[in-house]
């Protein structure tokens, strides 16, 4: 196999793998929460973005889903849900959330174009891979609430997640150490996202 | 295997599974008429709402999608639509759909369930199968439809589906058997419903 | 098996494979153009628009998906975002767009069901593989843009595929040569498409 040690994945990566679905969830509660809706589509937003981007990367690639056979990842959702339906939502730091969002963002992207890599899926799908997985639960969650998607707003969103993997990507293919360029990748995602959080900065619409 | 006659689903369900997906598809089909659509357009929203939780139950558990290799479901939907089609819209009765409907989800959501656990899901993704069996299809059908999906209503109806599933895997899991904990849960999940249904009865939202 | 020569449609169709996946991209990114989108949706937009009905079918038949293991459709998708991007959209004929798009829906609607067919699918799930195919991923980008889908406008678009698809199971079925029958089928279907385009022929709509 072309990338033996990316198995690794599975060993060193599980508790950042919790946090950033935890994050996730806790965002798609939120997004519940400002609706003033009801406990149980608290539930389901939080699975549905804690959960979303992973369990469409695993059908792409056809791997088993990630959360079916080992239900912590639904457990770590449906804990998140209830925390904010219990709490009011102005304990909930808005900035602090943003960020942490950004880094689940950036580890995610990293996180499943490695998966995606160690089931053989080639370098450019393994890059679209990581995109998907850090951002398609936030799409999902948008559109079920009929809300406008980070897809339509210039805020720069998917293209953090974008550097993120496609650096990714890059680099291994020039040789660099696996657990090296994910931390680069991951640290130039977060960074751009951290910008655009602080800056406001946007990508340019098209003109015509 | 942990649920052997589990398997007995598949000899014991078949009438009420295409019962089930016969009414689903004329909630569809309904729909489509409300906005006056076409025949194909009708056959489009039968098939997406009475298949679609099972499809996405099946992807998510890895088996092969229900109505592929058998297409009696898909000719059921087909069907559906076209009675709908033919005929007036006040022949249809609302209230004794809303209840037909109501007893697809309870039977739904405890099938979705069995079939999970059938294929070896642990129990807390079994009862979300349930879920998703019961109450996807017409999520996917609001959202298609540009309308607020059932989640962004405060009525009880993915809960009377989390209480029918939830409990079918609670009672296994305590040793009950198969065909009297299936009876129980959907019974108590349509219960639920059926006041929701009469009374009106809805979870309270969340409030800041 | 039962169509053993089905299989030459993989040594016979990826040209005409990838323009139609460059139609629909483009088709894609110039719903992302008229929004004023950043390149990063243009993409996100060409590669959903592009592949999305193909995907859809891939995962329901229970095949790989197309393009996880060879990049070249989505390479495709990403040159074709990346064109629309770079020049002024007035240079983009809507006009021939249009009937590329149907020769497009055709082409697409013959070969979504030929694969299902040569992976066992039964006819009438056949069929629908080609509808599939031929309409989800311009349903997916209309509801990602918030736009109602082709699905809510009576306009004849996803009938002419469902032309395309059911003449060309129905004439395998009467033992009518592959290619023959997938030509007859395409023309069928294109035509339909084209009489709509050109006369704004309408299914009628549902009438209470």
């Amino acid at each position: 196999m072309a990338f033996p040690d990316l198995m690794m994945a599975r060993s060193l990566l599980p508790l950042l793998d919790i946090a950033g679905i935890a994050i996730f969830a806790v965002s798609g509660a939120l997004a519940a929460a400002r609706r003033e809706l009801t406990i149980v589509t608290f539930f389901f937003f939080a699975l549905v973005t804690g959960t979303g981007g992973g369990t469409v990367r695993d059908l792409l690639i056809g791997a088993p889903v990630f959360w079916i056979h080992d239900n912590r990842a639904l457990a770590v959702c449906l804990i998140a849900a209830l925390a904010v339906w219990l709490t009011p939502r102005r304990i909930w730091p808005v900035q602090a959330l943003e960020w942490s969002d950004g880094a689940g963002l950036a580890a995610y992207a990293v996180f499943g174009s490695w998966k995606a890599l160690a089931q053989g899926v080639p370098p450019l799908g393994a890059a679209a891979m990581g995109v998907i997985t850090a951002c398609l639960g936030g799409i999902i969650r948008d559109v079920l609430a009929g809300e406008p998607s980070i897809l339509l707003r210039p805020e720069l969103y998917v293209t953090a997640a974008a550097l993120a993997a496609g650096l990714f990507v890059g680099l291994t293919l020039l040789g660099a150490p696996l657990l090296g360029a994910a931390v680069i990748a991951a640290l130039a995602g977060f960074t751009l996202r951290g910008i655009a959080i602080a800056r406001g900065l946007a990508l340019p619409g098209y003109r015509d």
